[in-house]
């Protein structure tokens, strides 16, 4: 059943302004034998997710950069195929990070078990994973929306800023949504019970913009950065706090990114900017993953995912998030289960 | 020996950048009758601060902009004259903000009594008022500057930078001042006891900046702002805290402050800016102006005034306070006392 190869997608090159297929090569291996406490996995869901953009530059950041010639890695949910660890059996899924690959030899300790009847596993790289726990630290430890307040949410039909918007609506506040599509705006308003939403590509953006803020803006959760990101600090309150997710806007920007500068504002409005990471709150994973479970199966939480099917698909999945053709979380399906009933 | 007439300076004009003698009017006005809990005071110094531009402009701030040929006002230290309050007596020196005038007809409960055996009366415009306060709060509850750590202050040798660096010497941090001239670079380290001092106006600034700064910048105190900041804001580490407190490089420019967008920046090093003015602090004056005060009787606080004499020359201070002609707290010395014997 398993084949005697796969294929890993390798980085070829740093790309300098947006990436092409060009940048990407699959390249064929052998499948391992694993030894004591490994794992063989088959992959079955693979995320691509805008941070990677950073790791394809030679530069420090927050995480490593990706090496040339060598694997992509990312979030993956996977089936355990062959298991030489006690604590998993064949048919187990787990989620952990590992290289953009159809087979992972791993080891045990490095994957999560995942409970298939809590959730649809590839939930795990979405509303229970990385972009839902990015949502819920940013916005309840910096953001800290109060009853009543205005919470601003840039990219906010993307992963992240879905999760955002909804969690700020359960803790009482006026929620606007910025995106890029008549269809985002649609579904903020009408699936996800956002007050307001505005695109920002229309002409009369900024004006439009200014009427779902009668009260201003208390927080503001950035995912994308950019002119948008001038547009709303502009607009802050007294006290207000911005959380700095992302600057999408800026990753595939090879020149210097410039604009306003927006210290003054900062100063006579005594307000606050923090940026993070979801490292910062390694600690506190399973807090977050609990309630984040708890309002899903309560119907209080609800999420999107753009399935792209085939693992050849990949790169275009990724490249996919900078154009903005996403909705929700994307992610990429690479093959079903060989023993798992799900 | 007190006058029949008095002068005010009124703001004449509001300045599109860089205020001129012209924007300031001199008027004579009549000696006012005090009535009931009202004292007359004689302007003994006065205080010209960089914010003041601020109010020149109509606009939102944090304080209400001056009134177009009305009184500018700021603070001021003065001795009472006539007193109908049984709380002060002829020759008490008071502090409060009070109109750019040699005498002010003012409520008694609107200032409060100086004693001039603690420090030099002109002390209370400065380290032990308005701009050390500001200095005392913006580092401690913002900057929060741990031992070891690296805090750099921008506007280093003035009112306000020459406090910051000195508390952070004294909880044990290496400290790095920017400043304009060499004069002030002297100053910095041979006076205040400052490890590092650069001067921002030399060709090789990043560079020579960049050398004092081996385990990077945890805090940045920030008063100028514009491409002085651009510069320090690329080498902070991983949550490092920026105070903004001024923005002065900006204050003259009547066109849209421009340069990098920062936000990348901090996400990616996980750090925070804060904006604050120092009513934000009202409720700690007390605490703050005490542990100065003790501070600066024990020694360990040192500061400079440039004292401009006459109150003819009050406009020419203010000025001077954006061509950086002055070292530490700028003041006008209106008149000596007729009564206090300080």
């Amino acid at each position: 059943m398993t084949p005697n190869t796969y294929r890993e997608i390798q980085l070829a090159n740093r790309p300098e302004g947006t990436p092409t297929d060009n940048d990407f090569n699959f390249v064929e291996k052998e499948i391992p034998a694993i030894g004591a406490e490994e794992l063989l996995l088959k992959t079955l869901y693979l995320s691509v997710d805008p941070y990677m953009r950073g790791r394809m530059k030679d530069q420090k950041s927050y995480v490593a950069p990706f090496e040339l010639n060598k694997a992509i890695s990312g979030g993956i949910v996977a089936e355990v195929i062959e298991s030489k660890s006690e604590h998993f059996t064949q048919g187990d899924i787990v989620t952990g990070s590992m290289d953009w690959a159809e087979y992972n030899a791993v080891e045990a300790k490095s994957v999560q078990k995942v409970d298939p009847s809590i959730a649809p596993i590839s939930t795990r790289l979405g509303v229970l994973g990385l972009t839902g726990l990015t949502a819920y630290f940013g916005l309840l430890d910096i953001g800290k929306p109060q009853e009543g307040e205005t919470v601003v949410v840039s990219g906010a039909a993307g992963a992240v800023g879905s999760i955002v918007g909804q969690i700020a609506k359960l803790k009482g506040a006026h929620v606007v949504g910025i995106a890029g599509s008549q269809e985002k705006i649609d579904y903020l308003i009408n699936d996800l019970g956002f007050d307001e939403a505005v695109n920002y590509k229309d002409d009369n953006f900024k004006e439009a913009f200014k009427k779902t803020i009668p009260n201003g803006i208390d927080v503001y959760f950035d995912n994308v950065g950019g002119e948008v990101s001038d547009a709303v600090i502009v607009e802050i309150n007294r006290n207000a706090r911005v959380v700095l997710c992302g600057a999408i806007s800026a990753y595939n920007n090879p020149e210097a990114d410039i604009g306003p500068r927006i210290q003054w504002k900062f100063i006579t409005t005594s307000s606050m900017m923090k940026g993070f990471t979801l490292g910062d709150y390694a600690h506190d994973f399973k807090t977050g993953a609990q309630e984040l479970g708890k309002w899903l199966q309560e119907g209080k939480l609800k999420y999107e995912e753009t399935i792209t099917e085939g693992f050849d698909n990949t790169p275009k999945a990724f490249l996919g998030l900078f154009d903005g053709s996403n909705l929700g979380k994307q992610l990429v399906k690479v093959a079903d289960p060989d023993f798992a009933q799900l």
